[in-house]
């Protein structure tokens, strides 16, 4: 494995999250009941094709065959994907939307400060941009998960079954697989292991606060950074791709 | 009438044009092939959304009987809605996208500048940020119909059906009825008289600019003013509905 191999993946990893929530987030754009919420979640989306943007484009650079960002975002086959199996899930209802943006944005705040130091000024300079942005995305979730876990006897229901729903994917968040490690040893990478005590410590401190209760690690999904993935990802790939496959090569 | 009933309807019937189009605009968030183009329509959907709160709120506030923007921009029935039937017609292929946006945006252009001299105040403040806002909607849609009509072949052919399919729902944002005549004397409305010669004027230089043919005005469809819609709008506001309806009066 060359740095540039192992960047290029590194990159896409990355840029595939953004894209991936940034396209299941768009799905409730103008879908209400709130119109705050509305500008609030669609803004967030904004930010994560912003950040899929730059971060693919640095893939397409690095790879240097001629491919685009646009090429990497809406060509690809499915087992070429390596989001997350976190940011695939489902909407579901509000609550676990909110979920899902908790444990994906209190992950992205810590990992992205880390990124801030990397050697590599590409990423080090994406990773100082998204840091801001995802402050407000994290900030956003707490509330929301404090709102709700604290409210009604519905809410409060609604939104620990949304925890537990998603917790088995926020294992897989913490994995190192070579490509982490050889780029951590180069100073490029972070390292996840460390990470994982600071999430779960603050992801704690919000259930608690939401009179909620922080499950239990049991079973954790895994699969993505081999490009394996749930079915929900095929559902998402076929929306997005539909016009590049419906137009192949349309140069309008 | 009064001057409060009419400018009810009237705040109404803009902040409609908003949601709607907000809507439709943003069923094409993260649908691709170009990052770039899904940030340019988010961000417009975006500020529809926006403009929709904020005109909404007006219209709320002037009712004044307990309902919020957001009960007014959910709880309709669907003929009382009174956005422009062009709003809601479909998005289509891109050349229709951008034909509707062609032909409302240069209308809101004008619209909204010359609404900033109304003698309400709180509608002349709104309309002095939407015209900052539209100046580059309307500008996004000028370069993708040159772009488009003077393409290749199958762009400009595409792109003037497009235009041609958008055309018969254009003579109704001219159309003034009893609100727009009664606020239009108290100095509150746009006249859409003169309006109707500006914008016949731009869209033509725009169109021969993309080497299309303008249409002749010849049958249009009407209705909007008085709640009704094509089947189109049925589907939107199932959609935009759907959570109001799953869970209602939800207060979490």
């Amino acid at each position: 494995m060359t740095t540039k191999e192992a960047t290029y993946t590194y990159a896409l990893r990355l840029g595939d999250d953004a894209l991936i929530l940034g396209h299941r987030l768009s799905e409730l754009c103008s879908r209400g009941p709130i119109l705050e919420e509305d500008l609030a979640l669609t803004n967030i989306s904004l930010d994560m094709i912003g950040r899929a943007q730059a971060l693919l484009k640095y893939a397409a650079d690095t790879e240097n065959n001629g491919n685009t960002e646009d090429d990497i975002a809406y060509r690809r086959a499915e087992n070429h994907y390596y989001n997350h199996l976190l940011v695939e899930q489902p909407n579901g209802d509000f609550a676990h939307t909110i979920a899902r943006q908790l444990l994906i944005s209190v992950f992205e705040y810590l990992f992205y400060t880390e990124l801030e130091k990397s050697r590599d000024e590409n990423l080090s300079a994406i990773a100082k941009k998204v840091t801001k942005e995802v402050k407000y995305h994290m900030q956003h979730a707490i509330d929301w998960t404090i709102r709700l876990g604290d409210g009604t006897n519905e809410s409060h229901k609604r939104m620990q079954t949304a925890i537990n729903d998603m917790w088995m994917y926020s294992g897989e968040l913490f994995e190192m697989d070579e490509v982490d490690q050889y780029l951590f040893r180069e100073g490029v990478a972070v390292d996840l292991i460390p990470l994982k005590a600071h999430w779960q410590n603050r992801i704690q401190t919000v259930l608690t606060k939401a009179t909620l209760v922080t499950p239990e690690d049991g079973y954790m999904q895994t699969g993505s950074k081999k490009g394996v993935h749930s079915e929900n990802l095929g559902h998402i790939l076929s929306e997005m791709q539909y016009l590049q496959r419906s137009y192949p090569d349309a140069k309008w």
